[in-house]
C-alpha cells in the first residue's frame, strides 16, 4: 500500500468498548467503529493513547486491530498503533499489521525510561531500517521519552519508510520548527497534531491533520472544523475551535485521561463498560458531573439526541450494583463536601 | 509465607543476562544469582526497574521469576516484580509467584498514564484485597504516578497483605512523614530506598533497608555499608556511602538508565550481551568512557581482579563483529568531537 | 487619558542603551525610541523583561520612563512597567507614571517567592483597588508566579482599572480560556501575547496584539505580520510568522535572555553597551556566532544595510579592548573544542 | 575579620518585625535579636528569603543590617544578605557590610531571570574578585538561577574570598557531591544547608551547619539538634529532627512561604505586623488554623508559655480592625466551605 500520497486529515484514536467481564467488546467497538466513518473521520487510529493500549495485553492489542480492519473494510485508512515491550516485538506487530493492509503504524518513543534524544534516534532508526510498514512516529512527552527536532530530521532524511509525526505536545512554535526542518527535503512527510485545542492553529502553520480523541465523541464537529479552516472561513473555524477546546478540556481536567473520553463515547450511545483502572469514589462522582457538562455542551452543538448510534445511553442500565453503589457514595461524598448536603453527625 | 517479620536488609533488583540472540541467558543468570547470594544482598529483587521488567514480554517475566526462584532455593527472600498491563493480569502475577513461594512481591504505580493519587489508591486497594501474597509498594516518581503520603497512610491502614514501600524518589523528608505517618499502625510496616546515595542517612532515619541498584555490582559494598551504618560505625559508613554514591553517579548519568549498571555487571565478570535498547554509538562510546571509571572506582575498593565469578570480562569477545564496529566509530567520533583526533577533511 | 478604548496592536518591551560607564545612555536611548516609532511599532513598554527591569534601580527605572514619554511625546501609548519591592512601592510608581501621562502601566505577578493563586489574586486586587492608572496584568510563569484563569476572571469583574494580561507563556488554549472567560463581561479587556513565535495564531483565536521582543529589532516586520494577520492574508502572515519564529529562537537560545536581543538591537545600528550582568567567555563567543546568524536573517527580510538608524554597526570600536579580549578568547575556545584548532601542547 | 576559621553552626535567616504603618519595627528587631541569640543560635543572617529581602528597598535592606549588627554587638557573626539589582550595587552593599564588621555576605545567584551555569559562574567570579569581605554562595533552585556542581568547584578554586555555600535545595547526594568536589583543596570552606527537615542527615555526611528558618523560632531545639548530632547521639537526634520536620511542614506547607514562619515567630511572643504581601481571606484562614498546629508543636517540645521573649501572643490586640475583618470573612468561608456552617442561601 504505498505510495498513498501524504497522511491527511483527522485520524481517531478510539477507545475500545468493553464487556462486562471486562473483555474487549467486539460488536460494539464494530458498531462504535461504523458510527465514527459515518461521522466524517478521515481515518482510525486503533492503540493510541486514547485508546489506552498500554491496558491490554499483546494478544488483545493485535486482535483490536484486526476487529477494526475487518470492520472498516477499506473505507477509511488504518493508522495501527504497534509499540510493544521491545524492537523485536514492535517490528514483529509492524509485519503482522502490514499484513492485515493499514496504511502505517504509529510507534510511540520509548517510555517509562526516559531516554537520551541520540537513544530515541536509534530506536526509531533501527525501527525504520526493518519495518515492511510506513511508520508515524508519536511525540507525547507527558507520558513517553521526547522526540527532539534534531532526531525528526535526522529520520525523516535517513528512514523513507518514517512518513509522519504525530505531535501532542500542543507546541505550536516546535510544529513550526518540525515542519521547517522537514518538508524542504521530504514533502511527503506528514505533520499530524494530538493536541485538540489548537487544531486550527496548527493547520494554518501548515499541520495536515490531527489525531485527536475528541473526534472519538464528535467526528462531525472535528470533521467540520478541518473542513472550515481547509477552506479559509477562519470566523466558523474559530467557533468550533473553541467549541472543541472546551469538550476537550472538560474531558481532559475533570477526571483522569482517558476516563472523560469514555464518558462521552457513552453520551453518544456507546456501551464502553468500565474502565480496566479500578476508580476511586471522588473520579466516579466527577465523572458523573462531568456527564452532565457534556451533555450540556454536546447540546450545543446540536449533537444530543442523535439516534445514528441506535442505543440508547447506558448510564445506570449496563451498571452492575456494586458500581452503582460507588456512584451514589461518591456523589454524596462531593454533595457534603461542598456543604449542598449536611450529615446528623457533624 | 506469613508472619516472617518485617522486610529488612539490601534486596538487590538484578539486570539479566542476554544471549547473543537476545534471549534470557539462563545458565548466566543462575550463576550471577549465586554470585550475588555470595556477595551478601539480603535478597533479591527481580524484574524491578533495573531488571528491565518493562523490555521483556509477560511470558519472559514469569520465566525470569521461576528461574530466579529456583536458583536461590531458599537461600535469600524474593521480592518479585509483578507489575503487569493492568490489575487483572498482576493479580494473576500474583498469584503465580505466590505460588512458586515468594517473599512477597512488588508493584510500581501505574505507569505511561499519570493517574490523580486518588486512583493511584483505588489501583493498589484493588490488589491489597484480592492480592495472595505480601504486596510492596513501589515508589518511583520519575518514572510512574507518584503515591503520596495519604494514599500510603490508608493503604497501609486498609490492607494488611501490603506490608512495604519502596520508595526510589531519595526524598528524606519524605521518608520521615512516611515512616511517622504507617509505623504507630502498622509496626511490621517497613520501609526500602532505591535510592542508593543515601542508603545510609534513609537508615539513620529510620529506613530498614534498600533496593539498590548498585548492590547487583559491588553487593559486598552495600552490604558493609549496611552493617557499619546498622552498627552506629559512622565514620566508616559514611567513607562506605561516598563510594557507593561516586558508583553510582558513575552509572546513573554517564549513559541512559540501567545500560550503566550492566557496564558495572559486566565488569564483575559476567556475560551480560547487548541491551534490547538500540544504542547511539555516542552512548556506546560513553559506555566504553564508563568501563574505565568503573574499573578505577571498583580498583580503589579492592574490588577488581576479583576471581568469584570465575569469568573473563567480555568485554571484547563476546561481541559480533558489527556491535565492535559501532563502539569503534563512537570512540573515533568523541574523539574527533573533543580535537584529541583530527580529520583530514576538515 | 481614560476611554482611550482596547490596548491593541505591538508594545516594544524595549531594551535600554548603557554607556561605557554602564549608565543608561540617555541619547542613544532617545534615538532608539524615535527609530522603533517610526518602524512602527504601535506603542512602547519600557521596564519589561527584555528591557531588564531587575537590574536597574528604582531611581533608574523611574528616570527610563521619564525618558520614553518625553521622546515619544504622545506620539504612541506608553505601557510603563512599573513592579518594585512591595505594593506600597508599587503604587507609587503607579502615581508617578499616572502624572506623566502613560496610557497603562503593566505589572508582572509577584516573582522570587512563588505565591498561590490566592495571593496573586490578592495582590493584585491591593493593586486594582488602589491604582490612579489603567492596570496590565503581567503574567509570565517561567520568571513570575503564574496568574491562573480564575484569578483573572476574579479580577477582571472586580477591578476596572485593570484592563489587559499581557500572557507571555506561549500557551495558546489557555489564551482561548481567557478570553472565554473575560470578553463577554469586560468587551473593553485586551489581550497581548509577548510569545513572538505565536503572535500570528494568537490574534487569530482573538488576541489584540503583542508585547514582542522582536518587535525592538525588527519592528517593520512584526507591524508588517500584525496588518498581514488583521487583513487576513495568511499565505504572507504565515511566511512573517516563520521569520519571527527564526529571529526569536535564534536570539532566545542560542545565549541567556536577554543577551541575544542585545545582539539584534546593535545589529540595527544602535550602541547598546555592555550587559549589566557578566557574561561567560563561552556566552561571549556564542554572541559572536549569533550575530553571524541574525546578520543572515535580516539580510533575508532585507533589513541589513538599513541606514534609517544612521550609525555603523558598534561591533568592535565601541568595545573596550578588556571586552575584546574576552571575545578572542571566548572564539578561539570554541574553536578548539570543535577541533578545528589545534593547540600545541595536547 | 579574616581568618577566623570555617562558618560553622546554625545561622538564623530571621524575619522582620514592621510596625503597624508596615515599617520596619526597630525596637521589636532589637528584642528579637536578643531572644534568638540567648536562643542560642551561632550567628545571624538578615536579608536571606525567610527575612523577605525582595520585599523590602535598597535602603531598608542597609538599616536592617545596621540594626542587627548594632545589636548583635559582636556576640555572634553576622552573616549579611547582600544580593541587589545588579553586580555595581550588590558590590556596594559588600562594601558597606564590610565596613559594619559583619563575618561574611551571603549572596544568591541572580533570579527573575534563568541564567545559565557559565554565566552564574560569570557573576560571583566577578563578585570574588572584588569583594573586600568573605561570601558565602546562597543556591536556592526553587526560587533563583541554580548554582551547578562544575560552577562551584571553580569559584571555590578560582576565588579565595568566597568561603562558603549555602545550598536550600535539600538534596543530599548534591550536597555529598559538593563537598567531596571542594574540600580537598579548600579545607577552610563551609557547608550549609538550608532546608531544616535534613539538617541532621546533612551534618552526618559532613555539612558544618546550616541556615534553618525554624530556627527563628525554636532556636532552642535547632540547637539541641545540631548539638546532639555533633555530640553523635543519634536516637535523640533523630527525635529532634523529627520534630523539626513537622514544625517546617507545617510553616511551610500550610501558607504561602514565609507567612508561616511569621505565625512561628509570634507564637514565641513578638509582634511581627502584617506581611507586606497582601494576603487572601483563605490564606488568612489558614494562618489562623496553621497558630493551633504550632501552639500544639511547641507545647510538644515544652517551648510554649515561654516568657522569655516577655510579650503576649499579638494575635488580636495589634491587628487593625480591617484585618481582624479580613480574618473573620476568611475562617467563615473556610468553615462553610467545609459544610460546617450552613448558609440560608443556599
Amino acid at each position: 500500500m504505498a505510495g498513498q500520497g501524504r497522511l491527511e486529515g483527522i485520524f481517531t484514536p478510539n477507545m475500545v468498548p468493553l464487556d462486562s467481564q471486562g473483555n474487549v467488546n467486539e460488536p460494539e467497538l464494530r458498531r462504535y467503529v461504523d458510527w465514527m466513518i459515518d461521522g466524517g473521520v478521515h481515518g482510525l487510529y486503533p492503540n493510541g493513547s486514547t485508546s489506552e493500549f498500554t491496558r491490554f495485553t499483546p494478544d488483545e492489542r493485535r486482535r483490536i486491530i484486526e476487529i477494526t480492519v475487518d470492520q472498516t473494510a477499506g473505507r477509511v485508512p488504518i493508522l495501527a498503533g504497534a509499540a510493544e515491550a521491545n524492537v523485536r516485538e514492535t517490528l514483529r506487530a509492524c509485519e503482522h499489521y502490514a499484513g492485515l493492509g493499514v496504511r502505517a503504524v504509529a510507534i510511540v518513543s520509548p517510555y517509562y525510561y526516559r531516554l537520551s534524544p541520540d537513544n530515541v534516534y536509534a530506536y526509531f532508526r533501527e525501527i525504520g531500517r526493518h519495518t515492511p510498514v510506513d511508520v508515524t512516529l508519536y511525540n507525547i512527552p507527558m507520558f513517553a521519552s521526547p522526540i527532539d527536532l534534531a532526531t525528526i530530521q535526522r529520520l525523516s532524511e535517513e528512514c523513507e519508510r518514517i512518513v509522519a509525526i504525530k505531535d501532542s505536545s500542543g507546541d505550536l512554535p516546535q510544529m513550526m520548527r518540525m515542519i521547517e526542518a522537514v518538508r524542504p527535503n521530504r514533502p511527503d512527510f506528514s505533520f499530524l497534531t494530538g493536541w485538540d485545542p489548537v487544531l486550527m492553529p496548527m493547520m494554518l502553520v501548515g499541520c495536515d491533520g490531527g489525531t485527536n480523541a475528541s473526534s472519538g465523541v464528535v467526528p462531525e464537529l472535528t470533521r467540520k472544523l478541518y473542513d472550515e479552516t481547509k477552506a479559509g472561513r477562519l470566523d466558523e473555524a474559530r467557533r468550533l475551535q473553541y467549541a472543541v477546546c472546551r469538550l476537550f478540556d472538560a474531558m481532559l481536567y475533570t477526571v483522569d485521561f482517558p476516563e472523560g473520553v469514555r464518558v462521552g463515547v457513552e453520551l453518544r450511545g456507546f456501551r464502553m463498560g468500565q474502565s480496566r483502572q479500578p476508580l476511586a469514589e471522588k473520579q466516579v462522582a466527577a465523572m458523573a458531573g462531568l456527564r452532565e457538562t457534556l451533555r450540556g455542551l454536546l447540546a450545543e452543538e446540536g449533537l444530543l439526541g442523535d439516534s445514528r448510534a441506535g442505543g440508547a445511553p447506558p448510564d445506570v442500565a449496563s451498571l452492575d450494583p456494586l458500581e452503582l453503589g460507588r456512584i451514589v457514595t461518591g456523589v454524596l461524598a462531593v454533595l457534603q463536601e461542598r456543604g449542598i448536603l449536611q450529615t446528623a453527625d457533624r
